[in-house]
């Protein structure tokens, strides 16, 4: 089955948003097995909604659309479909319903434009999007079937989660299977080398793909088939000879991501984490607290973006400030230690860097960055890491090498 | 002068690659007053690339691509220039010359794939690629022009910048003006019945478009004419009758956001900032520390998790935790205290609310959020939000809605 995902808004035309929205629906269609043949992003313009459509019908199955959905003026794509699919708007009550009860928990009051986005088509199935207040919309004409989804992209991924590729597998008689592996502090070459004989092992339907990001490297295997159980057991082999190959680098699978993982370890093993950040900036604590439950293992955060601060509330010592400098290994630890005793904690990550892109010396560049980790019955451990000059990534590698770090220290208590 | 922007790649539609180089030169098209109006991702196939031109060349003046300019043999882009504009591969030497000098600079030794790199269609005009191998191209045919680019972002701004721009603005006659005004606090609806008067005044040249992000809406108004001047003057009379409409929800323009509009007003007025974070676990302190030079206005966070660091590091009294809760506006203001004595800072923020998913309880329900705002000689500011019940956005939406209520305080003074 082959799809076109159209996106509408004039915003991408003038290059203010950037499309990331086409490319998650195209991860998300290419693992149930239904290839993304083109994407087009056009204006919020009715006729050219019209020959979009038009066009991308003569040669998919499947058109997706986004955007246009909002309650203003400017937003058409509900009217545009109207005339595509020659039917008029009516009122939907199960979306009314949800409109509501947004509205009710925000403590706002609906107005006539906000009930007016309980109208869609007549022909269309009305999909409830739990997180706003834009219904999405199934349609389907001579075989082919088109859907249209908000533009905000959590409104839109929950939609495509729970409504549209469930009917989408529904529809398909391949099988395919994934497995994603993630890798932490080891580059995508030095990577492809050491696996390299295994990538060569891999039969024709099972192929891999390397998904670098930020930080980190993703490993996908994706196997095509039709027997679900044959192609789950053909993957765990190969999957297992992957954790043999290169252990000291795999950090979790699938949608894991390193704060969950770090998470789950500390609540199994009945630990307590605070985080001391100067160059980081209360990032870490950021990822931590941004996983449901973390207040049952995160006690707190201390931010300390100046040398005062650092003496005043995790008692390091000046002299070692004076005579190491804030971004040294010695204040690191003295750090980690004092963060532990503010927050009564067992384990502490302490960052210290140079997050650029000024602060930098001949002796310490920008992305020079110092990171302590404390876990019980263990010395602290300290490493000095070089990244690069971009600041917003600086701070997130400085981040996802402290949580590895403390993962390592705990998986081999 | 209409264009469209054809991306070529099959990265791009299975979504492994974000297609952010049509958005970068969408934007310096726009500058220009040339308007896209149509971006289309296709494969690496030779058909779908003659289709694509095709069709483009129907719709818009200039044609623009990217991609598939590489030396490995996915890489068809420039066979298929070949066969639309009929002409056959020769040795460009200057790109031949170009390429000898990478490989020079970079201590390689040519090979014949890389030698091939220097061809182009005989019918193209080469633009020398000063940071990679694979030239750019131009072409004309039938009063189009064509422009062929390789998808490595940076050598494609590069030529970008120093062939095309120049080459189309001696071709336009039209200019486009863009201003952007960022608003908080308020919902698309609730705004658009606020200004839709006003909206309702503006002539036919001048479109107004909404758009949405989690916690901000920014309203952008786009004019099409000939005199930059003119445009100018009539925008400006718009923009600030906008400002005279809702003074109260704008914090800034373009390229503004709310981190660096309060670290610039912080820096203006020499005060300092601390915040004390319960719910937004260090996402305020990250979004200011993202910044670069924040470290001459923000001195620290404290991230209290527990109760007990609220008392500890805090100076919150049990009292009040016993009595009113975590969650109450009598605790955020002994924590936006507590934290400025911590910090030795002249503001504060302080948060403390219920990010959800667990946690609510029918008196507050996940989304339930206090904010305290202290500055110089004023009283403490206090405020109950009642946002979602998804976590991550109620993380950004409390932050934002602080930095604001700061901003705000800050104005006021």
């Amino acid at each position: 089955m082959k799809s076109e995902i159209i996106s509408i808004g004039d915003e991408l035309l003038i290059g203010q948003v950037v499309n990331t929205n086409s490319a998650w629906m195209a991860q998300e269609l290419n693992k149930v097995g239904i290839s993304v043949i083109r994407i087009t992003s056009i204006a919020d313009d009715h006729a050219d909604i019209i020959k979009a459509l038009d066009e991308a019908s003569e040669r998919a199955d499947i058109i997706l659309m986004t955007g246009g959905l909002g309650p203003t003026k400017d937003d058409i794509t509900k009217l545009a479909l109207c005339d595509y699919f020659n039917s008029p708007l009516v009122f939907d009550q199960p979306s009314l319903d949800n409109i509501q009860r947004i509205f009710t928990l925000r403590g706002y009051t609906m107005n006539e434009i906000n009930r007016k986005q309980a109208e869609i088509p007549a022909c269309a199935e009305a999909l409830v999007n739990i997180h706003g207040t834009a219904p999405g919309m199934a349609f389907r004409l001579n075989n082919k079937v088109y859907f249209s989804l908000p533009g905000v992209p959590f409104e839109m991924k929950a939609l495509m989660s729970d409504h549209i590729i469930p009917m989408l597998q529904k529809m398909s008689d391949k099988v395919i299977i994934h497995k994603t592996i993630l890798t932490q502090g080891v580059g995508e070459s030095f990577l492809a080398d050491k696996i390299e004989e295994w990538e060569l092992s891999l039969p024709s339907y099972i192929k891999l793909a390397y998904l670098p990001q930020p930080g980190m490297v993703r490993l996908r295997l994706s196997a095509t088939g039709t027997s679900k159980e044959i192609l789950q057991k053909e993957v765990d082999i190969f999957i297992e000879q992957l954790y043999s190959l290169i252990p000291e680098y795999i950090f979790g699978e699938d949608d894991d991501n390193l704060e969950t993982v770090v998470g789950q370890i500390l609540k199994e093993k009945n630990h307590t984490l605070s985080t001391a950040e100067s160059c980081t900036g209360g990032y870490i604590a950021h990822l931590i607290t941004s996983i449901p439950g973390s207040s049952s293992y995160f006690n707190g955060s201390l931010v300390t973006y100046s040398n005062q601060s650092k003496v005043q509330t995790l008692n390091v010592n000046p002299h070692t400030l004076e005579q190491f400098g804030a971004v040294s290994g010695e204040t690191v630890i003295e750090m980690a230690e004092g963060v532990k005793k503010v927050f009564s904690t067992d384990c502490s990550i302490a960052v210290s860097g140079i997050a650029g892109p000024d602060g930098g010396t001949p002796d310490k560049p920008v992305g020079t960055v110092w990171i302590a980790v404390s876990v019980p019955n263990k010395e602290i451990q300290v490493k000095k890491f070089h990244f690069g000059e971009h600041r917003v990534r600086n701070i997130r590698r400085s981040a996802l090498a402290a949580l590895d770090m403390l993962r390592k220290q705990l998986m081999n208590d």
